[in-house]
């Protein structure tokens, strides 16, 4: 461990150097949403690339048809070494509104703040400081001798899009991009003393039904009561997919879905999540969903349906008596474990059909598919990542679940078979996507030693 | 019956004259919808005041907010003659769309159909045609000896837009417009050989209801299980309103409901109502509802609800993964006998909020409540009216219903306490509303002859 306390030495000398290095990339308005910004797009490829081939690592800025895509590769310092992809993302949401910035939002600056100085700016959490974490580590182990792991770097400039041209890449550069694991630095700590390990994202199956019925709008004086209504048909489909104990009531559904881990079940109650807190935020004041489980098992490790939308007939003011032709509704459905997003597209589609009268059709839309991530409790590179993290923070990691999903790391296992190991030190009240954004120095400097720490752990 | 049969000859006699009179009607563009028109809607109410002048009867434009009313008095020859108020309307749709006449909408002519001669024009039919077969009957009394009953006539200009300046003019001239009987003309015959006597209209509750859950949109990746879906909760109200023999759930509905009449029920059964081919025109093969009702009971002498129209989260293109804060619908019950307007307001109302989940809560808003319209079966005014039209057609007049509203008919119950004749000449094959437009000669001439024997048959 010599080596690894002269890593982490060195990343503690030159933190103000560190901090100078992340201001620039800052200072890039690399808006990804608005065309108006696509130079500063390219600008921040450009400087990433420079970075790295500052620290002797191969890089190129690749085009793609949005804003480009930066590949590196660097060797190891022994052959035997593991493998890993390190990805993040370097565009950032537009800063609007504006006036509500107490500080331009591309002219960085430390300020002091409520765990201390916080370095302020659009970006400076999400994702350009999380990212710099990692390559500062890098960095000091370049310093210190080499690298601990062969490491490829991809850094792409429209996660604030839903990275549109990511995918296509991926397949077209699997070998290139080929690894053994994927590190993530896109998510956050439990809070300012815990260090987190996001183990678990939900999968997501999108859904469209459209009902069709009387092949017309008609009067619904002239046509109502002999005539079927396709609202009350998807009402009732709608109103079937839960049961009275808030389970989701397709067949199969749960095929897949396992209990957690009891040491994980443990520590998951030991975090002392604020249910309470949780709903009031939201106006609520009781959680709703399967009976008999914390919100925090609901929203972290088991499935879920939600009907994001719903229209038919007349919506707009007043009233008209119609009785529609059509009424359609887009579903949701969040997926845990090993539960299969096809199997799932087609219960799903199966329930619907069974409930549908005569005369009456569906017509289904898929807007995507994909399972959940699940990194394998007790596998080796968690437990090494563990304590990695235990060593640096002297406490304990929180195995975390995410109820959203982050495409990126669905099509590292689908398109790369790697596993991703999600590691991330922004705080809850860093205002990402809004106002004064800011990330913490401490999560700055501390995340570039966690690094250190777990890349010297992973190569053993 | 002496005064009859010279009145019945006076409108055989007097037959091209009373179309080139009705003709002149059609000839102004009364169009009620478009303020370009509303000259010609004056001119529509001018020329109607003046002709009633002419048969020497008193006759007003009365201005409202909106387009013109006419009112006009008539006395009966006798003292104690009944008192009746006749109801039609000047105005008509717009013609649009122009280049599928296959002459000018108001330019009207005589043309060979399948029931012989017609009268082609906008509001041939709807109802200038049917107006005048009223106004002819009187004519014809007036020529021979005078009129049987004491009249006031009400024609308004609104009707195509919902009549909106109607309800403050019956209420601000309700003693002027009291009368023992409303005569309306502006239904149809059962067939060409069949006349109708509408007996029955259904009522109409119309509510929205709008289910707040979470305080604000929310992403259902994060938020999705815990918390609650006020489209699901909607989505669960909508199903229960039905239950499985598709009778409407709500407590306390079917207050009110009678069965119909043996005599009725058998008329309406040997009326052969062809349902396969009332479904088939709208694309369906099988009729919903309650279980055991014939679609003709459904639709006229049995109440409804439907769901006019459902709104919630995200229902442009694609997909949004919100889980959102509402979710709205349109609700509108169809009443019949003696269910209570305001009592079903209340029992809906009572009934969503039964369903709500905590934190969840309701806004209304309703869009107008008015009860059915039932003619009493076997009263003195039906059995002549019936009488009368079975003398002039040689065929039982059916008693139908109408599963629409006529909201006029429900303002004469309301405000002036009056029960509504329904009586109209119209066929299922008019076009009102509709390119080509026309009305049998044989409505309107038949049409007269059938007022000028009610008017006789009503007087005793």
């Amino acid at each position: 461990m010599a080596t690894t306390e002269a890593v982490l030495n060195s990343i503690d000398a030159n933190r103000d150097a560190a901090v100078g290095r992340l201001f620039d990339l800052l200072r890039i308005k690399s808006v990804s949403t608005d065309p108006a910004f696509a130079a500063e797009c390219r600008r921040a490829a450009d400087w990433l690339a420079g970075e790295l081939r500052g620290l002797g690592f191969a890089a190129e800025v690749r085009t793609t048809p949005g804003h480009p895509i930066v590949v590196g590769h660097a060797k190891a310092k022994r052959k035997d070494a593991p493998h890993v992809l390190f990805y993040g993302h370097y565009d950032v949401q537009p800063p609007d509104p504006l006036e509500l910035w107490t500080s331009e939002p591309f002219a960085p600056r430390l300020a002091e703040g409520e765990q201390g100085k916080e370095i302020v700016a659009r970006g400076a959490s999400d994702d350009k400081g999380q990212l710099m974490t990692f390559l500062e580590a890098c960095r000091a182990f370049k310093e210190n001798g080499g690298l601990p792991c062969n490491i490829t770097f991809l850094f792409e400039g429209e996660e604030e899009t839903g990275s549109p041209s990511l995918p296509e890449f991926l397949a077209a550069n699997k070998d290139e991009l080929a690894a053994d694991l994927a590190l993530v630095c896109d998510t956050g700590m439990w809070n300012a003393a815990t260090p987190a390990i996001t183990v678990m994202l939900r999968g997501l199956v999108l859904e469209e039904a459209i009902v069709h019925g009387p092949s017309r709008d008609l009067h619904s004086g002239l046509f109502g009561g002999p005539v079927v209504n396709p609202i009350h048909v998807l009402a009732k489909i709608i109103a079937d997919l839960h049961d009275a104990d808030g389970r989701i009531a397709i067949p199969g559904f749960y095929d897949g879905v396992a209990e957690l881990p009891e040491d994980v079940a443990d520590q998951w109650r030991a975090l002392d999540f604020d249910e309470a807190a949780f709903l009031a935020a939201v106006g609520l004041t009781e959680a709703t969903g399967e009976a008999g489980r914390s919100v925090m098992e609901k929203v972290w490790s088991r499935p879920s349906c939600d009907v994001n939308g719903v229209v038919g007939g007349y919506t707009g003011t007043g009233s008209k008596t119609v009785l529609p032709a059509k009424a359609g509704a887009k579903f949701s459905f969040r997926l845990v474990g090993k539960q299969d997003p096809e199997a799932i597209v087609e219960a799903f589609r199966a329930f619907v059909r069974e409930r549908l009268p005569r005369d009456v059709t569906v017509e289904f839309i898929s807007h995507g598919a994909s399972g959940a991530m699940q990194l394998p409790f007790g596998s080796e590179p968690l437990n090494r990542a563990r304590r990695a993290l235990h060593a640096e923070w002297d406490k304990e990691a929180a195995l975390i679940g995410c109820g959203g999903s982050i495409p990126i790391v669905g099509a590292f296992k689908r398109d790369l078979g790697m596993d991703a190991l999600m590691v991330g030190f922004a705080l809850a009240d860093d205002c990402i996507h809004s106002p004064n954004e800011k990330y913490a120095l401490t999560s700055f400097h501390k995340g570039a030693r966690s690094w250190a720490r777990i890349l010297a752990a992973l190569a053993g």
